[in-house]
This record gives C-alpha cells, structure tokens and sequence, in this order.
C-alpha cells in the first residue's frame, strides 16, 4: 500500500466507493466522473504502477475481471459497446498512479468520437525504422 | 478465419502489414494510420469479437504480450508514457470487428486531452443503482 494513493485508500476502506465486484487479488468500483453512466474501474488491490510493473499473473486476473464487467455492462445496462482504456504516466493522461482499467458502457449507435486525430507515416521506411526499434526493445 | 475480415488477411498474409511479434496466439503489427508513432495493434490470430467472446486463455494471452510492447515502447522509442485501448462494437468507435488492443506511445509530458468529459451522477442512489445493475449481470 502506498500512503499517499488514493485507489489504495479505497482497497483498504480509508475511502469510500461503490464496488461492483471484488476478489482476493482484484476491486472494481464504479469512477464517481463518468464518462457513461455506469463507468467502471478495475485495479489490482496492492499498488502497482504502471502496467509494465505489474506480475503477469495479476495483470491476467485483471483482464479477465475486466472482460466480465464488460459482459455485465452489455447485458445489464443495455450497453450497446464498451471501451476498454488504460494509461500509463501523466504525458499518457494518467491520473492516479495505481494501475487501472477503464471499462466504459456506450449507449449511442453514433457514438462521441474523440478529438485524437490519427495521421500517416512519412514513409514505409519510417514506419518499418519505428517497428524495428519497438522489437529489438521486446 | 472470418472471409472479410481486414486483420484475418493480415494473419494469413493476404494483405501486408508490418510485424512486430508473432506467436502461435497472438500477432503484434504496426496500425498504419497511427494515433502516435509506433502505434501497435495486438491482436489473436484467431477471429474473435467482442473481447466478451474471446477465451480467458487466450484473452490472457494477449494482455501479457500488450504489456511487452508498452515496455518496449518506453525503452526503444524513448516514450513518456503508454496508453492501452480497447473497443467493442461501432458504438464504442470499433472500426475492425476482430478484437485488438491499441498500444500508443506518447511522447509529450504535456499530452493532447481527448474532448470527450467527465460527468457526475445526479445523486448517490443513481450511481449504485446503476453499480447494482451491473452486479447482478456478473
């Protein structure tokens, strides 16, 4: 537990939340700033950050934790899609230095698209220099 | 294999792509209209859709390997931060129905913000029962 993090305050109770589901390894609550109604979080209960620093074998909890909140969002809010986000270090947009997935109902067909554009490579060489670089760092 | 599905062509090799890691689960390759430079794309070689559809094995499988990829982002492409992105269905912005994971590097300690906002709940009672509904949907 870090003594300063605020998702670790809620794991231990120090602060209140509105779980949803919880279990030896993982809590899920729901974010009281929704993106949509129903806006949920799910985190490893000891303080991991970021998800490079998580064990494989709770980020696999996690994921498995996230899908099934997924599922319940579809079939008990009438979701008709979830988003699944998760950011690691404030350049990221990450807030609270405790790892966490986002798990976000939709309920519109047109859905808000974000304002993040996507753009093109200079080249094929620029991108096959890039691709490189990540899998030389695998 | 789903006939016209742009990623299982890319699995198979009928269309090109820029591979970063392969496995016998999961291909890893380069979006080439990128949110960032060195925007990845991991994805199980199997056809599957929603991630409520994809097997906890596998599903598993696939979020060990994001994370590899973020760790490399951080350390090849010197990246600040990592964001990790997942939709479900057209009305969660998904434009390629076989499941994929984003993995962006950023760069910027001054990250571009999405327009999309935070709400707040019309009281306590709406939040849990909306926290009751997707608990009883688990």
């Amino acid at each position: 537990m870090a003594n300063e993090c605020v998702f670790c305050k809620i794991v231990s109770g120090e602060l209140p939340s509105t779980k949803i589901y919880e279990d030896a390894t993982v809590l899920v609550f729901m974010d009281i700033n929704p993106l949509e109604e129903g806006h949920a979080l799910v985190i490893p209960k000891e303080h991991l950050d970021p998800i490079t620093n998580v064990p494989d074998n709770i980020l696999k909890e996690i994921i498995v934790v996230a899908k099934k909140i997924a599922a319940a969002q579809l079939t008990g809010l009438n979701a008709v899609g979830v988003n699944i986000t998760q950011a690691n270090g404030s350049g990221a947009g990450q807030e609270v230095p405790h790892v966490h997935f986002h798990v976000i109902p939709r309920y519109s067909s047109d859905p808000k698209k974000a304002n993040w554009k996507t753009r093109k490579y200079k080249s094929a060489e620029q991108m096959n220099q890039i691709a490189d670089l990540i899998n030389k760092a695998l």
